[in-house]
């Protein structure tokens, strides 16, 4: 039997962050910007370690760990990336003392998680959310196409995706305030400007894009893997009274852009290799061979939102990463072929999470129906949409035997309008 | 009668870059990437004459125009761009002997503009485009929805928009490599993947955002002016094969990402004070308060699309800026109003610029009406859409009296596409 990997830093077995984890942050802390590892309820600040990283694909560039940005380190590709990972799980394991046994070192590369602020992991130069849960995309076309035309002739020949805005993805605790716009309520009164009255999350995933390609040279499915560095979660801020009104016919824009939030922590896909469940059947039909990969690539990451007032809490959704029917890969390999560039540090989220069962709805939109049902929210509260003052929490975690591989959380606090007139 | 500022370099009437216009970019030469100034066929660098700019607002940013970029510079908002121009003008003409009589300074700060590189003038943090000119949108709408549902019911209401995709942003002058996708030729066949088959041009125009406005503060349309730096021209490549299979119903993705062509030198808002315009009426329907402004902000500009293939070259389009119905200043407050934040170098495009005439539709797709005629591109040749081996030339200039303020071009040739099977 295979004695389970432990670290000389105790935690419990359903901690977010054990040894079997180690997703890397940025974090602020005593007037700079580092970057570090979650292990247990501490940081492992990798600017006071980074000697250690002396392996060939790591000391060609020692001081990839003193930006502030994990850019650079994302830019230098899987070989890097486990060798890294490979170091970390040494010097963080409780039969290596080089860590461990040093106190002074400890001292100053440990810090207790609840002592930094983080801040988001790259700077992201481009964003693009997918649209590739069939049970999210069903459910939408449903409620405003009808059963017959749920889903879009293109949407199981190719994931579909947007571009996002970039400027506005902030990280988990960063409070939101609830957009204004243009928004048309009835069909026979003029538009009008005002705080959305219809403001919803969505349950998604996101990755992070390693080593980019060059502009007119597509990313093969062969090769997806190679560039796609690791995982968070995603809320998906959207405003649905507005980007109906404007999304006819480039798509959403100020229904969308208002706000992105990410938790903090990237959680590499080497953390996530022993999750990984078959692909969806895409025999019916089957994709264009660009699109095809026979290995599997969905993992198995139970999903949650909880929203919270001021009065109550309650888990409203629990779905998985496994809903999605388009892969990462195949997300990566679709962006590029027509040449785009992608670049390290560039986001991919995921679209909203919806599974078959109405408690893995993904969005208030599909909890609620449209508005027309009342989701609870404990202690006898009830939303349709999202409230102000509400908290939405998005929570993520893989279930190992005997360890978990967690996600941190995906949260913000809706503030009020402040309307211009 | 107010006598013509003149420079003491020697230029045409019809020069594109007189005293008038100094417009900024960036240029590799040497080794390095430097802020420069266009001025008759010459490049002033700006790292050798920093010292001129020495008024309340720049001094405080001694080191502005040693940046490699023009972001810095856009930040630091009107008064700044105002003293530096007053600056330029000033050590730039034919009465003033800093820099005319200075050899050693002229010899290392003016460099003849064939002898430079010229990159991208900001880091563009994020795209956007807009669809703002009336008769490209008439024109589409009937193409595809016919005569008495051309405009969608949002259009006249708001600036329609959609975030475009930063890093495929390229200068003037790189070729542009025919993109690959997956397209539905007809209803009853399957997808395919292959090489783009109606490869268009967009003739826009883009401005950079000057300083940005934080998460959550819009920018109200009293204040646009002062977060709008200057304008460049702007060719949206568009696949419209693609575009067509993929955009339903999240909007343009791959058939816009492959590449996106502005021109070099941005045009400052001021060098555009003398050739405003009235704006269009907008009193059916007038917009909603947020959007309304009196002050014209219309600019008249000269726009041409020039064809050149191997043996011939025309040009096939001639519109003009004030083609636009939504102004730069509508397009940028609307872009905020739901709180997104904008930040220096971000880059709105203008949509594709048709006046009501044929020869002013800015796209192959209007120009042959959907493929149904043929545009004559000289020497005997016709197109539908744009063929391997195709130049795509945008010019564009403001006839002053006596001056011209030339917009230089945006180029752009096409090359074969490289299927991956
Ligand atoms: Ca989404
Ligand atoms: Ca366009
Ligand atoms: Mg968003
Ligand atoms: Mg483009
Ligand atoms: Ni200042």
């Amino acid at each position: 039997m295979v004695q389970l990997l432990k670290s000389f830093i105790v935690y419990d077995e359903d901690c977010q962050f054990p040894i079997q984890n180690l997703p890397y942050g940025c974090f602020k802390e005593g007037g700079s910007t580092r970057i570090g590892v979650a292990i247990g309820d501490m940081v492992l600040d990798l600017s006071k370690v980074k000697h250690f990283f002396d392996g060939p694909a790591l000391s060609a560039h020692p001081s990839v760990f003193e930006e502030s940005t994990l850019n650079k380190f994302m830019s230098l590709g899987r070989p890097a990336w486990k060798e890294a990972r490979s170091t970390l799980q040494r010097i963080l394991s409780d039969d290596e003392s080089v860590l461990r046994d040093d106190a002074a070192l400890r001292e100053k590369a440990l810090i207790a998680m609840d002592k930094v602020e983080m801040v988001l992991p790259a700077k992201i130069g481009d964003y693009t959310d997918f649209y590739s849960s069939r049970d999210h995309a069903t459910n939408v076309g449903i409620m405003f196409r009808g059963k017959d035309n749920a889903l879009m002739p293109n949407w199981l020949h190719l994931p579909v995706g947007y571009h996002g805005r970039a400027s506005s993805v902030v990280v988990s605790g960063t409070d939101i305030k609830r957009p204004c716009g243009q928004t048309k309520p009835a069909d026979d009164k003029p538009p009008q400007y005002g705080p959305c009255r219809l403001l919803d999350f969505e349950l998604e995933t996101a990755f992070f894009v390693g080593p980019g390609n060059e502009l007119g040279e597509p990313i093969s499915i062969d090769n997806a893997q190679d560039h796609i560095f690791g995982m968070v979660l995603m809320n998906d801020w959207s405003a649905r009274d507005i980007q109906k009104w404007e999304y006819v016919p480039l798509g959403p824009f100020l229904g969308k852009n208002f706000a992105t939030t990410l938790s903090p922590w990237v959680v590499t896909m080497d953390a996530l290799e022993e999750f990984k469940l078959d692909n969806w059947d895409q025999s019916e039909p089957t994709p264009l061979p660009y699109l095809q990969h026979s290995d599997p690539y969905v993992f198995d990451i139970n999903l949650f939102v909880d929203i919270k007032s001021e009065r109550s809490e309650k888990t409203v959704c629990e779905s998985n990463f496994k809903y999605m029917y388009w892969t990462m890969k195949q997300q990566l390999t679709h962006h590029s072929i027509s040449g785009c560039n992608m670049q390290p540090g560039d986001l991919l989220g995921s679209g909203t999470i919806s599974g078959p069962e109405p408690i893995s709805f993904g969005s208030m939109l599909e909890q609620s129906w449209k508005g027309t049902k009342l989701v609870d929210i404990g202690n006898g509260e009830t939303r349709k949409f999202i409230a102000d003052g509400d908290e939405v929490k998005i929570r993520g975690f893989c279930q190992g035997k005997g360890y978990r591989v967690g996600f941190g959380e995906a949260t913000g606090k809706i503030l009020p309008a402040s309307p211009l007139y």
